[in-house]
């Protein structure tokens, strides 16, 4: 078989990942043991979350090993199968690592897909993914918004934070997005329905918590939290008693030397409010309700997504990097 | 009438408050309005929400005016009425201020209190007041501890920590304590039956981590938060999945210069963990059953508390400077 290429972590990054601490190397294709499969990773996933998995420190899964690909959500296609339930060609999703081929154990988070149910194949690492469940059950099962609420998302036209506003509006509510530049800002109120857009950049906290009283001047009863940072301490500054902030990523730490934390905490006893962490792993059990929920309000026209797929792994690393330099458009994707 | 003796606000904190932002000053007694009370405060609850009052900072109630006694809890006789409900000589609770009399209208926290009722009047200051009822509805309805469970409490030796450990006992859960200093640990392990106790005095952070771990190698599934900084940033270190922090207090914070804050947030979500604003007046309508709860457990012996009653409005401030420093024992109370 060929040889397998994979970008693989040879140094932990210190803050903000360099070139160096990856190399593209050449791997042989692995065999397989009984049960095994052999994938041909098609489409990986390149999330915010993937950060946190080269730091060796305590997280809710294993750091990524040096030496070792890095590991990543996949689309691909059975290239071999030791496991009599999956046949060469079937198409599957799984946590596998951006490579050529992984071999990986059925069950859990990896499962066969069916291609022709959705537009596009990608669709499994977006809308119909962990983004989009994340987006789903993090806003409704964590965040539980009411009709009439104000719902302020952070991080909001990134993959997740996209959708998280068209899920509020469909709930009824009214949404105030932050993102960063007016390209991104004019994407919040025209193309995914935001009442409001607050571009964070040039924004010391203090602006930050005048834009957002400016924006929800009766305070803000959900937090949608991607960024952290000024921007968390910025939201806390302006909640209304009760209110929710469901805690999904601190893109704004993932690089910062020291962690940079949250100062207005006092807010939460203020306003009997809570932090809630956020993991759409907690919610794999309710996947498919939550993917046809979607495909409903996707096929009714009342959600839209955006997908931007970056041709090449040797384009791994600089594709990675625009998740925190807000480069990307839409869902972040890898074609290897 | 007699002059007010009154501790009066007369600068606003920068910081850790000093003797010249108060001032003991005498003014002529207040003359009621149809409907008000004159309350002869006896005793003074001092608490560190109080130090929040002093600062022109957005919070749950207006900042006490420059010029006015300072706020506090109160229990005291009813002096002169105007109100045909309250004789002369009733006995009530209400917040006041930490002057000799104070003119309070009757309805929501002001009441009538039954001085025969309880072991000694004080203690609708501490076991029957928001003191205890913080400790019964903060730990049981916003910690939420089964059974089994490990619940670490910060300020443990405090007026609510003491109760909140015990009352976690009660519910058969493991009860790990932190405090300053070795007479505060052992009077958590001998006299408020904590399971463990930690000083954190001399402690970073990684230190303190290491000492939770230690006391509790499975992690803990509650944290009743009374310090906030580097005490909870190194409890959310050791969170179990699904753990729950109840945030009565952050006192580090109340005369940082800045706020200190927390990095750790990240755990929040790695362990699906949340972090819970309590505010004990979301608790009002049930007081009389958190009361009737308490004292069952007293009467049977399950629950002892202890009251620091320190004598004379002259020693308001250096009194109240002893919740900073840790050197009251008990719930800490000012005879007026």
């Amino acid at each position: 078989m060929t040889d397998n290429r994979r970008f693989v972590l040879v140094r932990r990054p210190d803050g903000t990942p360099v070139p160096d601490d990856f190399a593209l190397q050449t791997a042989q294709t692995p065999t397989l043991a009984p049960g095994e499969v052999l994938v041909r990773n098609v489409y990986a996933s390149l999330d915010p979350a993937i950060r946190g998995w080269l730091d060796d420190a305590p997280s809710y899964m294993p750091p990524v090993p040096l030496g070792d690909a890095v590991r990543a959500t996949t689309v691909g296609t059975v290239a071999d199968s030791a496991n009599p339930e999956f046949a060469i060609g079937d198409w599957v999703l799984g946590l596998n690592a951006i490579e050529d081929y992984s071999v990986a154990v059925p069950g859990g988070f990896t499962q066969k897909i069916d291609p022709a149910a959705v537009p596009a194949v990608t669709n499994y690492l977006s809308v119909f993914g962990a983004v989009g469940l994340t987006a789903y059950f993090g806003l409704l099962e964590v965040g539980k918004p009411k009709a009439g609420e104000t719902v302020l998302v952070t991080g909001a036209a990134g993959a997740v934070g996209s959708l998280v506003g068209q899920i509020a509006r469909i709930q009824g509510c009214r949404v105030i997005g932050i993102a960063g530049g007016p390209a991104k800002c004019a994407r919040l109120t025209e193309r995914y329905g935001y009442d409001a857009a607050i571009d964070y950049r040039g924004k010391d906290e203090a602006a930050l918590v005048a834009a957002i009283a400016a924006a929800a001047p009766d305070g803000v009863d959900v937090i949608f939290e991607n960024v952290g940072g000024i921007i968390l301490d910025a939201g806390l500054m302006n909640l209304r008693d009760g209110a929710r902030v469901a805690l999904c990523g601190l893109i704004s730490e993932y690089n910062a030397p020291a962690p940079v934390g949250v100062r207005n905490l006092w807010q939460l006893i203020v306003h009997s409010a809570s932090i809630n962490g956020l993991l759409v792993r907690d919610f794999v059990p309710r996947f498919s309700e939550g993917a046809a929920v979607m495909g409903g309000w996707l096929a009714e026209g009342k959600l839209v997504f955006d997908e931007d797929i970056v041709d090449g792994i040797d384009n791994a690393f600089a594709a990675f990097m625009t998740l925190f330099s807000g480069g990307n458009d839409g869902k972040l994707i890898l074609k290897i």
